[in-house]
């Protein structure tokens, strides 16, 4: 259940209780794609990184272990060893930009595993039983992620294909919810907006999926190469026709600029690999703004990455030791920059809260947006 | 300093007082060749496995970042952000196993680094002045490593020069430590006897370098193809003419019934990269026995590794969740495996010293032996 605690302008400050605790929010999930966070980081260390909600990938771990595999283990809770909530996508982006000779029809998709090669049909009640047999908190529901960009009359028809999917989706999980032995009864579903940007599109298809009653709304399809300002655009014309009482979970944003501008805009949910993908390439977020640590001028540097840091990383280690290690190849250097980027996006999401609920985030944004995007 | 506690046998019971704190014998080292452990395990993290000693690599980290470096951020100590004792080896062994192109004469070895081809010369004064700014807490003597087998003739004069090696270590590091701003003055030295499988040359030297005056001394050049029989003869065969006063360390062993044995034999301190390796290919040593975590057997066993094991992998993950991390490449399956067999070997060291000081240990022996080396 979503509580509205906050509002500053569209900006939203709430609470989402989850048979799997509270989450605060805004907030960022924290990206483990096949149960386990790139870089070496357990779900241990992720409530060190103070993280609230772990996301895993249906599509990667309905081919390996394969789902039977983590149900039989307890679900994802179980299997990673993680009680806090976690939200499951719906395979739906995986299949349509990692597999190959996918073929489309009203049923679902037929494609080929990335992995074997192996043919394999996913549709809405297949979806809904794999992220069911993971137990995880969120469900998504099974969408068309449409390529940008997209042409008008192909992308009206995906998204009115994609709320008859969402509706079977809901059916489908009311069903396995009810079902004996299932691992999370009280499993949730996020519905998802789709109409690439097309505005009439995208507010059409809210209209339509807000009519099926699910526990929160998600944007998609945005953050597949257009500008930010288009999707910016179209978040401020799909919002006002989101459900106040839901949680709106915008899918893979993104930088922190794109994360403030966007809870400006009324989202309250978010998941990015950004923080542990550019740690591997030494890009660290930090108060300051961007570093990158194969930079020469670190070499002999003795401070931590940020000076004003917490986390496990900056209390033990300096940018030089940091550099070496990267530049050695040792994935110890990524497993560090790894946690502080996460520890950094956890924080700035905290920040975010206190300055909503402290009724200043327009000063904080116009205080830190300028700071987060400097490379220095 | 060296102090005998109790004796079974040849087996010894000891302490052994560094300028970074005692450490209770006998002890294995952790492996950290480029200042961290393989598998993205921090000095933080060691102290959670039990690690007494870490052992870092004198050619890898001259090579990459230069020991200037490592002394500008106040040495390995400060670098790594480790308190405790920390063991160099010489680089000799480097040199003679890594590099190419090297031409050996009475001064030193010129080589090619195997990073960038760069032409290196390496005596005796270059490897004391790089331990010397890593500040270790014991440098190793710059030997010859023999190739194994090797010939009489060759070993002879090899041996006698290394004792003629080990005089000019010893006075170059007199020499550094006296130096103002030197970062560890009272920094030790540890001579290396060699002489292939002869066993008069490898008495004849032991009995040349335990009249140079070292804080300890090692038996090297074994572990390098020869049989586990060999390497026992080796041992039983020097062990006599070595110092009772200071700690015999065996470079680079072994399993953990190479370790069991030698301990019978006399043997103080170990070292070896077993542990972290086979844990990167899913062999993990137990309680139990040796399990290839590959096995399809462990793909719904939920189990730990060790039901008996309280290191930070065993205490939160099953064999299942490892394997699956295994077989989909996720770093932190390494990760874990590799604390579990560093924190496997750390406690069997301390059962080794428990047994010894109960007056146990062959009895200890007898019951482990067979299981240790047993794949299950
Ligand atoms: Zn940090
Ligand atoms: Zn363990």
């Amino acid at each position: 259940m979503y509580t509205l605690i906050k509002q500053e302008g569209r900006a939203r400050r709430g609470t989402f209780t989850t048979p799997h605790g509270t989450i605060q929010m805004p907030a960022f999930m924290n990206v483990g794609t096949a149960a386990a966070i790139k870089g070496g980081v357990s779900s241990l260390d992720l409530k060190e990184l103070r993280c609230q909600v772990e996301l895993c990938n249906t599509y990667h771990l309905h081919l390996r272990p394969g789902d039977d595999v983590v149900r039989a283990l307890g679900g994802l809770h179980g299997f990673m060893n993680w009680e806090g909530p976690i939200l499951t996508d719906s395979g739906g982006f995986q299949v349509f930009s990692l597999s190959s000779l996918r073929k489309i029809r009203e049923e679902g998709v037929e494609f080929r595993s990335h992995l074997d090669g192996k043919r394999i049909f996913m549709g809405p009640e297949e979806s809904m039983k794999i992220q069911s047999n993971l137990g995880s908190t969120i469900a998504m529901a099974f969408d068309e992620c449409i390529e940008n960009p997209a042409e008008y009359d192909y992308t009206k028809r995906s998204t009115e294909r994609t709320a008859r999917w969402l509706r079977r989706c809901r059916q489908e999980l009311d069903r396995l919810n009810a079902l004996e032995g299932t691992l999370n009864p009280r499993q949730m579903l996020f519905g998802i907006n789709q109409g690439s940007t097309y505005d009439d599109l995208r507010i059409e298809h809210m209209k339509v999926i807000r009519e099926i009653p699910c526990e929160g709304y998600a944007i998609g399809g945005l953050a597949v190469g257009e500008s930010a300002g288009e999707m910016y655009h179209v978040i401020e014309q799909v919002e006002p026709f989101m459900p106040k009482d839901r949680p709106r979970y915008l899918m893979g944003v993104g930088t922190p600029a794109n994360i403030l501008e966007s809870v400006r805009r009324g989202v309250d949910l978010f998941d990015c690999v950004m923080p542990s993908r550019n740690a591997r390439h030494g890009h660290v977020f930090t108060w300051e703004g961007i570093r990158n640590l194969n930079n020469e001028k670190y070499k002999l540097d003795p401070l931590p990455l940020d000076e004003s840091c917490q986390c496990p990383c900056c209390r033990g280690f300096s940018r030089a030791y940091l550099r070496h290690l990267l530049r050695a190849g040792e994935m110890l250097g990524m497993r560090l920059l790894v946690m502080h980027n996460l520890y950094f996006y956890n924080s700035l999401l905290e920040q975010i809260r206190r300055a909503l609920d402290e009724g200043r985030y327009e000063e904080y944004c116009r205080r830190w947006l300028p700071v987060l995007s400097t490379r220095i």
